[in-house]
């Protein structure tokens, strides 16, 4: 069979990563290597919003160096969002649009990198394309700090955000160790919004018991006030001090964020309502049952573009699963995600790429195996420990500038001459 | 005059730094070059009270690569304290019991890291010493992040709190740029209860119009709700994004802390009061004003022992100002701190130590110049840029465990036999 001959688009979604642009470095460069297929190479601007609206840019006028400092920019250079696109029925405009945008740029390759979402997104304009018999070649690539894609031993991100985080954690708990007597507890919040994968991934800050986090709260395992008390009380009797790792989504025996609970947990000793996140909902606890002072650390969106501490083996992995999704495209491979598979472990780690389905992926979950927590559910095992250590060896080199600190790159973004004649306006009826 | 002969001690005070240990280095290692001086030397316990309470250990029976470690190792590792002696009179009997101590255990050396009240701490036992006919050599060390003492031209611990907090919100700002069409603006919270340094010193990490932070907000000058709007609205109207650094410390025209604010601006869409600090309050007031999205983090105790990307010049100029504190005692000075004087600027910069009183530092204050300022107060100038820059410069090295975490130090604290006869209880009269 005839290669497919066209223009690529790469496209990134959801919530960014410090590794996601490596992802997009991979898949530019290894594009690059086909012009006998791949005639361009195209960005889309915000995800899939960019295709919709025609803001798409030539990402063969960027500067060479721009291209290649992507594997040291966090966050997603081309441009996120958090556009959803729902089922061909419903969003039928919006794939149609797709198509039709893909048609006037005679873009035959689109590279996804996101979470199960996106996966969806790509998934279901694979389909559409196959059905209104338009030659297309659909491929995603794994993206997620969550950690929770099924199909892949990890995603790339992951390994990132846990060394951060971890590191992170570890400091806060050198400060606490110090200043216990003014400041005894210190409750650090983490992203994870339905999986406690970075969460618990904190737990490998503790090599001893003295060592922060000394207990751990995930989703995945229920929140019962009763307990998280007498763990606070018993940690405190023991070292005099605490540090606590908080999984932003957490929830209670009914399976209620505790972040958006206003009543018995909520409330501040003035009987306000707390909503800050959960970080400080537990402070608010800890100072009125067990009269001690907490204070809270929250991260937030720095822990997930730490480029500055990222870990080298990640950024490697991201890398490598571009260059394979752009590989299987031009060998004629559609409506596949690229994987990441563990072939060996410990010091003699080593991690190829695979394939799976957009479907299957789509529909997938992976949670946090509960043999990887310790029977209370509050600390992590040498099983995690495990898995963990080989994602988080290495740290990725970055430029720093004059003024000591990091450069990172902002593509130019030469935009394309709009060819469609009409202006969308997505989630317009 | 012959030396005074006898043991020294040395401790820790107020919030922990990334680099206060390496001070405490270097005045360990420069006090055991001088055995026929200063014969033993221990550290105290959580500050002052270590003295208070006799809990004191043997610096020179922990393994060399401990001390050695503490260059690189963030927090205060003999252990800190916020307990506040008053003046002479009012906390007349904890002045007498630190000289009985001292009596008892024949310390002559006194070395005290921290900030103005340390230094207010360590004038006043200098004093009573004298009053008292004990012969008492006392030095004070300049730590705080804050970078508020005077007579110093800044304060170990400033420059790698700058660092890390404007690469942080460098990374932050990458996010919000890229997922702006959900996530508009964010807002960091940044460390300083009374001086805007840290916050200001965020400023650095905007290179060009696009970079964050596009506002900050520093205690300095007042907060103006309106103001603070018109200035959120007009970055969203050039770029589409936004984000803010705010200092913990704003206050309002009437020198009120915004963060203690229940009223108008602190309440949330519910009406319910936001205590969660600064962030969480600007965070309201721009979903409710502007109708954007906005997000906050909150680097906490994170960001004074970020190490893991501490300035090296920071940790040198620590080291240094240990050093100088000990070779001043050995050479009899006393009732100094020393201080930070820079002789060169730019691309030869270059700092020496100098000493100040210890009286003059415990009154003095000081504060952000307001020309480092732009004339609305919301971005720095290039002659704060030109202060900042060379305390940023280098990467402080650190050691990094097979785990691929970094590895600090704990030190094994060989306790001293309690040598007076009594049980002291600070703060019981």
């Amino acid at each position: 069979m005839a290669k497919l001959k066209g223009n690529c688009v790469l496209a990134q979604s959801g919530g960014p990563t410090a590794v996601i642009n490596s992802s997009i470095c991979g898949a530019i460069q290894e594009s690059a290597r086909h012009p006998d297929i791949i005639t361009g190479i195209f960005g889309a601007d915000n995800g899939v919003l960019g295709i919709l609206q025609e803001k798409m840019f030539d990402l063969q006028q960027e500067p060479v160096s721009n291209i290649e400092g992507l594997k040291s920019t966090p966050s997603a250079a081309l441009g996120s969002c958090r556009y959803k696109l729902k089922d061909l029925t419903k969003s039928k405009e919006d794939y149609e649009r797709i198509l039709e945008v893909f048609r006037a740029y005679n873009i035959r390759y689109f590279f996804y990198a996101g979470g199960n979402d996106s996966m969806d997104t790509a998934d279901k304009i694979s389909q559409l394309a196959r059905q209104t018999g338009y030659d297309l070649i659909v491929v995603g690539i794994a993206k997620t700090i969550d950690n929770d894609l099924a199909y892949t031993d990890h995603c790339p991100g992951f390994g990132s955000v846990v060394k951060y985080n971890a590191t992170a954690i570890m400091e806060a708990g050198k400060d606490t160790e110090a200043i216990y007597t003014a400041d005894t507890v210190t409750i650090q919040e983490i992203m994870g919004r339905n999986a406690g994968w970075i969460t618990a991934g904190t737990g490998m800050a503790r090599r001893s018991y003295e060592d922060a986090p000394h207990l751990i709260y995930v989703p995945e395992v229920p929140f019962v006030l009763e307990e998280f008390i007498k763990d606070v009380r018993e940690v405190l009797k023991r070292l005099g001090y605490c540090v606590i790792a908080a999984g932003e989504g957490m929830k209670n025996t009914e399976g209620k964020y505790i972040s958006e609970m206003g009543g018995a947990f909520g409330k501040d000793s003035f009987g306000h309502a707390q909503l800050g996140g959960v970080a400080e909902i537990l402070r608010s606890i800890i100072e009125s049952e067990i009269k001690v002072k907490a204070r809270t650390n929250k991260l937030g969106t720095v822990q997930r573009e730490a480029m500055h501490f990222a870990s080298l083996t990640d950024v490697n992995e991201a890398y490598m699963c571009g260059q394979a999704a752009a590989r299987a495209a031009v060998e004629g491979i559609s409506g596949k995600m690229v994987t990441l598979i563990r072939e060996s472990d410990g010091a003699n780690y080593k991690c190829t790429t695979g394939l799976a389905d957009l479907s299957a992926v789509a529909n997938g979950e992976k949670m946090l195996p509960r043999e990887f927590l310790n029977e209370r559910g509050t600390g992590i095992t040498e099983a995690m420990k495990r898995y963990l250590s080989p994602l988080l060896q290495g740290q990725a080199p970055i430029r720093i500038g004059d003024d000591g600190l990091p450069i990172y790159v902002r593509l130019e973004k030469h935009w394309l001459k709009p060819k469609t004649a009409r202006e969308y306006i997505p989630g317009k009826k």
